[in-house]
């Protein structure tokens, strides 16, 4: 129509080729959000679920998404350089992820949320796009949110100590920790109210990984697996998936610079953070809930599998013939290089040269 | 952090100043999540409700928007110029609107699709933000988005005309429609189809318009009031609500130059876009629903606020006093001078200087 | 060839329509420059008209170009909305008038600066685009740089006559300066060195506006018409080109409300601009000069064509049929409504609506 | 004043951070400006120099450029990843380096074109930026522009050939060439007017690379150092200024894959650079000419230095304590590895942490 001019006042949005595409959203005003719906303070396992199953339904929709990082009310989605996804148009693929999310959050409320249908009023998430040229950019990038994590968290974790055990206001807390540095949380919470911080759930203190590793085969590519509270740590469930081998270092602050290397297999411990990770054993297929299936996997074998994916060896084993890439959940360091040469190594190995000229 | 700097990559995206914005949105797919959820064709009553319901919760939330226009799966919505939405960073504010509309999609799907909790899967809308630096062309754009409108459900009902009633294959319907104009269309529809298509509900001819009007003091202005399903044409309560004087003109393309003046009492027809509007009378402010209440308006009051609104005359009137702005939608023409001057007048009225200048 | 795709990494950087371009650029590091150079202080005449030659080079090349402003080492060039120059690409539009402009400004050098060859050093100019949407910020915009002409040489004019002529260092003059206000510094200018600042030339006190208007149709279009030094107030040939009716209002900032209408004819005086103007009379077309002749127009036919130029009046005079549309250059009052429903009515004037849609 | 908030209409334009910044400028309608001066056919020397000569000027002024590369009326330069440059300002840049060249392409005009004061009209270059993220794209981009030297050149060649040794219309000519290939033109040229192709000046066949590498300490930085047309071959100076070592190889595109290793002495050819280069002798520093002055660098030790400056050895040399970095120009091959890993392993090689991290 006559009208159709309009249409060119659009502008062409298309980002930088070759280099990394890096989308965070964040809640808006989960501050209030969050007490409106009673969250647990300072972490809310349903809320943390909840926000983890969003972001693997963005993951499962965009498979040019390599990695995942979730804390508090926010994600980070890291696509790889030579995504083409829209075009690279900006709007489309921020607006787009930011709408996936959103619309899982609602979606699936009622199953982290059990005892009320949906929120009080509609959660809304903000979006942004930011490109980085070279790894070492999206490795800080990543650092930069866990350790964001491990500084929220700490704080939190003790600032809800000496409010809610410690009986002190939130004012007097705040002052109890002004000028602390991270020894002195620690100390306080140990001394104090006889927490050792470290043995806190992975997943609050580092926030969660969403990999794309190996799974089953039978596992369904576009079947949504929630991760249910009850396979945290301390339940029933949990106790019954050991998951030797996986990593899930120290405080990522206080972090030794020698550790175990990446795929050896170490002693299970409350710190593991396999139970919230979607781990799935191949026997195990029998367990299921109604909306939305859990499934296993031997840790070791994703282990091996992951080495597989490096750009070094190649050895055959017969159990991959029953695995395929999904989307895995962890809570492990991201900060320094043992994540990124170990099971991290896939997602900044370079691309094959087709991608790079259009 | 040391890490921080990463932060740095984030761009400055604050769209130029003092030119309307206008966000679009548009669902993902909606051709197969219009079949998967066995929408009525070619308008479903209950989807396009929806959309409506969403699109006044984004004009909730964001006062600066002056109107809003849907259709089929999108919604345009218009920023005034001075806004300052988060600055006017151009991925703060689409990102939000889609994000806001797409939550208050599946939020509210159970109350219009009432034997569904929740979709089959997770819908998604994308969005993106254009300027328009003067009236012409926001003018010019709405008429784009209405004369689509038009040319769209014109074919849209022939096309199913002939193959629900006709008995035609999808691939005849489209031959037997190729090469025709607006009028073999209208005549097909009248001669073989005893269709009026003039007499067709105006929601489906025309989309749906959301503007900023006076409603009754007392309605809550965060309430957000479902436009049910059962306030259709047709339904017993749409015949209750009689709201003469709402002009809804005849077909956007072949409209005639010379018309009835705007406020002008017209008697009712089937045409009458009262029902959906959310239409709220004074008096009747007894009815209510649990989740959701449904107010009405004397449509008559509501056009003479109308010309209150307007840059012309200031006439005092004692109803006012109880009537406060809020948002009303309408299935009207807003191609053509006619809008402009009239209810949508507020619009495009030169805003207060004091925004203009940081 | 194969390494072809590299050529896909450049940006589309159309700028908005209809709105506004204005590009300005200024002298890099002409502090230095006029130094080495040993400009005159605060104004050096040779300077300001090689600045103003380069700038009617440039408005000569470009059509679009509505109106330009200069001082100092710096020039604004406004282009109008809808302008389709490179179809609005931001970096092909600031680089050509960036380019340009030096190239006229070394290029020219020799015929201002006559005592040597070329500058010292190749001169650089650096160049941004800025958009402005409505009649008001182009009107502000000009206002604040002629209102910066005026601070700034109204400081420069009273440091260096406390230096110069009353012998101050510059610390003591610029101590001497500091917390005074414009009135303030005009006194110290009378008072102390007898110098009335609203007598000096307007093009030191208001910079140079370049307009287009009529001038004779035997001058040829692309000539470069230099402004050459003798013909400043107090040269000889100054004093042979009277222009009443030019009007050259007082100070910029202390500008009373009323003042003549323009057009009407006042008594020629030293403040008059005429000179520094590119004016031209039809009766003087025998005067030449080697490279770049000198024309001459009758002043009060400039205006009455001016006053045809607005969107009022259109009386037949012969003398048009003379006069085509040209480049000419003053020193007047940007500041304040009466230019821009005077002289510069046809800058912001509306445009046909043939360009409006493409 | 109450004017300065126009300046916040001004847009944030600063480019991505660590990626490579690519400035082009290209002759705004050079075909009419080269026939207007009566350029030599397909190649004049003077303009090719003069083009050199400014882009050296850029070079000088700009420390963050690695690299230049010019042919015809275009040239390209190279800033470094992390350049903070007007803090990566787009505007900035880009109109820095237009206006740069400029303002030296007339500065330096008499001196190439000996009998025309200046250009008989001011010349215009346009210019834009381009990023490029990785080391591939920036390679193949001087592939793709020296590869465009190379069709071109060898496409004007033959058809100048044609047309004026051969006495072809321009029309005859281009129908001769329409079709062929390399091969064929380089046999035309060989048969029919006994040209062989390979031996015509490197800088007509490869363009003009503009390097930072070592040169005499006692030279000037800051002099632009001419390159005057009796240093090209088959003149008398350029018999007198051998560079034994400098590799130059055969055609870009039919460059075999294998070759003489870099900085390996090789027997001059009058395919050699050399005398187009920057070329100077240490002991050479008595020739003079009036406005520029010529120097000389023993090309060995260039080469030696070259090697120095690559991540590995690190040997003393007495003679390089009497060198520094300065532009070196040459018409070389930069298509193929042997460039980037030879005299140019500098500009690709990674860069200080310090930079990276703002
Ligand atoms: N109690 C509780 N609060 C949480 C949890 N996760 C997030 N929150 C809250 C803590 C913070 O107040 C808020 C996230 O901080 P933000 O900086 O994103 O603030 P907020 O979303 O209020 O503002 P914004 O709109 O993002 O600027 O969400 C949780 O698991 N439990
Ligand atoms: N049956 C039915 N279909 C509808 C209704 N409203 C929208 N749709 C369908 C018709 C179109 O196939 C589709 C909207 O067209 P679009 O051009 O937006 O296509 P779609 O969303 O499939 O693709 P997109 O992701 O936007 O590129 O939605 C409705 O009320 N009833
Ligand atoms: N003596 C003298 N100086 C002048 C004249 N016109 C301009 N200038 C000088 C005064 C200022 O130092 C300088 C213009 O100020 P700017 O703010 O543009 O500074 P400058 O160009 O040095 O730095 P920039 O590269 O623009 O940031 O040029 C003149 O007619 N006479
Ligand atoms: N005879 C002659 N012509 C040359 C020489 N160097 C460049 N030219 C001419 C050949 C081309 O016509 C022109 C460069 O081609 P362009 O594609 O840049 O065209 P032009 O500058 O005319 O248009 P543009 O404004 O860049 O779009 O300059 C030379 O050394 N000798
Ligand atoms: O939202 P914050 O305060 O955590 O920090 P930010 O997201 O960088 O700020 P903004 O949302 O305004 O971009
Ligand atoms: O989505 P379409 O086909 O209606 O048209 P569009 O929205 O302008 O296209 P895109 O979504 O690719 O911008
Ligand atoms: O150059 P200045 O200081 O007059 O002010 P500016 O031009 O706005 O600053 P910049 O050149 O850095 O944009
Ligand atoms: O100028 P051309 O035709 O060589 O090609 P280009 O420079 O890429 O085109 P433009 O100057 O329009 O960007
Ligand atoms: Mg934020
Ligand atoms: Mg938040
Ligand atoms: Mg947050
Ligand atoms: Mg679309
Ligand atoms: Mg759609
Ligand atoms: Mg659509
Ligand atoms: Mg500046
Ligand atoms: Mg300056
Ligand atoms: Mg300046
Ligand atoms: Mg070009
Ligand atoms: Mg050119
Ligand atoms: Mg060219």
């Amino acid at each position: 129509s006559k009208y159709e001019y309009v249409k060119e006042f659009e502008t062409d949005d298309r980002m930088l080729r070759n280099v990394y595409v890096l989308v965070r959203i964040d809640g808006k005003g989960f501050h209030k959000f969050s007490q409106t719906h009673d969250f647990a303070k300072p972490n809310d396992v349903r809320g943390i679920n909840l926000m983890n199953h969003a972001a693997r339904c963005v993951m499962h929709e965009l498979d040019d998404i390599l990695l995942a990082f979730g804390e508090s009310d926010e994600y980070s989605f890291l696509f790889r350089k030579s995504t083409d996804l829209y075009q690279r148009r900006e709007a489309k693929i921020v607006s787009t992820v930011v709408s996936l999310f959103t619309s899982a959050y609602v979606y699936y409320w009622n199953d982290y949320f059990t005892d009320l249908k949906r929120p009080l009023y509609p959660p809304v998430f903000d979006g942004r796009a930011v490109l980085y040229p070279s790894e070492v950019e999206v490795k800080d990038y990543f650092a930069w949110r866990q350790a964001d994590t491990h500084i929220n968290n700490l704080f939190n974790t003790s600032f809800w100590a000496l409010v809610e055990e410690g009986g002190l206001t939130p004012k007097a807390a705040e002052a109890r920790l002004c000028g602390t540095d991270s020894k002195d949380k620690n100390e306080m919470l140990f001394t104090e109210f006889s927490t050792n911080y470290s043995k806190l759930p992975a997943m609050y203190r580092k926030g969660s990984v969403l990999l794309r590793e190996q799974i089953p085969k039978d596992a369904d590519k576009d079947a949504i697996i929630p991760t249910l509270p009850e396979t945290l740590p301390g339940s029933k469930s949990a106790k019954v998936i050991p998951a030797p081998g996986l990593q899930s270092g120290p405080d990522p602050i206080s972090e030794p610079a020698s550790e175990a290397p990446s795929g050896q297999s170490t002693p299970i411990s409350l710190d593991s953070p396999i139970v919230v990770q979607e781990t799935v054993m191949q026997e195990n297929s029998s367990n299921s809930s109604s909306e939305g299936k859990k499934r296993s996997i031997d840790a070791n074998e994703a282990e091996q599998q992951d080495v597989e994916e490096g750009p070094a060896a190649k050895k055959e084993a017969p159990a991959f013939k029953r695995m395929k890439k999904g989307v895995v959940i962890d809570h492990i360091d991201i900060i320094g290089e043992k994540f990124w040469t170990g099971r991290g190594a896939y997602i900044l190995a370079p691309e094959k040269k087709k991608k790079l000229r259009s």
